[in-house]
């Protein structure tokens, strides 16, 4: 190869390792990786295989190139297959002719029409282990020989940018993980917990992806959704624990909590957008809800979200004077009160999701 | 320059991008970002102004190279210096003479005896704004007059490194800030804090960081002692908040909460060398402790450090039933109870850390 076309070779890759680590999202990482794969080895196609870490299998999560959307399922048992192979020992292969490869795991090609001719194939690797697998396949002009080195250290940056991702990834889940165990205990206040918050963070999710909101949006109801209850810890046992019907003045003392909830997270300013959800979960349109009798569209989006969520589960549990009614009943009840409690496109889009199966009840 | 020469530099920059984005602590991403800015450009010296986003000055928060260490303090006011010119006009500069150029800042050469000649100075900056300033300093051979585009990618990608670890370290100061405020109103089932919790984080952290810990150690403290007391959201009202002493049935249940918060944290499976410290943050050295009569060396470190934090924030704060104690009372509380109670390591850490200013009280 001449000096010029491995000058342009690196700028690519340069290029290409900014794209790649510009993002902690691991879908987008995957995406980004498989067009670089295509672009720098000028290939028809591109697949990044990841390692199940717990099966040790191979899986495709999203193959781009010409009919690559198509790859999405397959998975490759441990060593099977040449991606297998190089996953299994760690090193790279360039095959020739891939059809005479006793290796080579037909099935991709036969789902798909695409005829694999040769392949460059390398172990996508951290100090201690290996990631997944990155592919080009069927070099548009002369073959893979020359590109060893520049491939891996294309794979080289994508193992850093999915091992950034998934420690932040992790981060997240820890986080998400300790405030749900947090608060399902204050709501419960026992250690023993009854899964009210994961239930209604399910609810609202569902609700949201149907709504079509925003990652940013998803991300605040989800948390907003998990923390929705932890003004109860302002309530005392006798009203929060008290087996029946609240009377006025314990109801008054209950209905504190979504007051309570935005003054305790109130003291951390990274949950600004977090807090209008769980001071709002408990407002109604037509102004008669608390703590501060909002209407309508001053109601923000994910407050109304969290209402009808919560509601859906009250109704659909045991509580301490009745037994759990069925969920005709929620969604009747659900129907019923649009535009006085709840807002139409909501309990839609809760209704929605739940016919698509996107929610388990 | 020669292609040769060119091929060296892209290979150098990939090598060093790697580098730079293996980490998401942002002072190893700035010192491996001074070293590799000093070495892709032959020079003398490196080093990485960054940008203060609340007052826009520029700060040197490390700089190697021959004598970079006595950088350390300097900061610059906006648009002051070379480096501040090329922070407010997102342009480059190559300065061939930089003891005539006008806005040359000399306050790092007077401070530190070192002569700067030349220099290349770029901006690190990401879509929308700018991060701070990447110097090298004095060219070894020739000039920087061939290096503006490899220096401006190098800067790229420390952007984009800075840019995760700040991301990566806001979420984790979220997920901190938020399990501090839930884990502060359950300590005192109030929605007005009283900052018991965070202290006692302060003071295990000055002791853990006195006694050497390493990092995943410190981070495992910290987290256990925001979360030592989320149990007591197991003991009723009736115990908790009781006005006064706790007779001896009062005080078995409050003494479940070490066990109540080890029940709560269980759910979360990231959080298994956490729990440890929260369980046996009440026990004693001579096995008189709780909930499990551990003794000695079965004693998790990280239990034995929050014991010392936290008895002594219970002697320096008001009680229902005795005003705050004084801080020597509280040093000789705990160097009484050394081997019955407490481990001396820990004490000794905790006095050496408060004598050197490491504590605020």
């Amino acid at each position: 190869m001449g000096t010029e076309k491995i000058i342009e070779q690196l700028n690519t890759l340069i290029e290409l390792s900014s794209l790649i680590n510009s993002t902690l999202d691991t879908k987008e990482i995957r995406k980004r990786a498989i067009e670089a794969a295509t672009r720098l080895m000028d290939a028809e196609a591109g697949s990044l295989l990841l390692v199940d870490q717990e099966t040790g299998e191979l899986f495709f999560e999203v193959a781009l190139g010409e009919k690559g959307e198509k790859l999405k399922e397959i998975r490759l048992k441990k060593g099977e297959g040449i991606a297998g192979w190089v996953a299994e020992h760690g090193e790279p292969a360039i095959i020739h002719d891939v059809q005479s490869d006793s290796r080579f795991f037909k099935t991709a090609d036969e789902k798909t029409a695409f005829i694999t001719k040769n392949m460059i194939c390398v172990p996508v690797k951290t100090k201690d282990r290996i990631l997944g697998v990155l592919q080009a396949i069927n070099k548009k002009h002369n073959s893979f020989d020359d590109d060893l080195n520049i491939f891996n250290a294309l794979a080289n940056q994508v193992a850093i940018a999915i091992e950034n991702a998934n420690l932040y990834q992790e981060l997240r889940e820890t986080f998400y993980s300790t405030a749900q165990a947090l608060a399902e205990t204050i709501e419960k206040r026992d250690p023993y917990t009854g899964g009210h918050t994961k239930r209604v963070m399910n609810y609202s999710l569902a609700i949201g992806r149907a709504m079509g909101l925003l990652k940013k949006e998803i991300e605040d109801l989800k948390l907003a959704a998990i923390l929705h209850d932890v003004g109860k810890i302002g309530v005392r046992d006798d009203v929060l624990l008290k087996g029946g019907k609240l009377d006025p003045d314990e109801l008054e003392k209950m209905n504190m909590h979504p007051k309570y909830g935005a003054e305790i997270l109130n003291h951390v300013k990274q949950l600004r957008d977090v807090i209008p959800g769980v001071k709002g979960h408990h407002e109604r349109l037509d102004g008669k809800g608390y703590p501060d009798n909002l209407r309508d569209g001053d109601i923000p989006t994910i407050a109304r979200i969290i209402a009808v969520a919560d509601t859906f589960d009250a109704i659909t549990t045991d509580r301490p004077y009745r037994k759990a009614l069925s969920l005709d009943t929620a969604f009747e009840e659900l129907r019923k009160n649009i535009g006085t409690q709840f807002d139409r496109e909501v309990v839609d889009a809760f209704i929605r999701a739940y016919k698509e199966m996107e929610i388990v009840l």
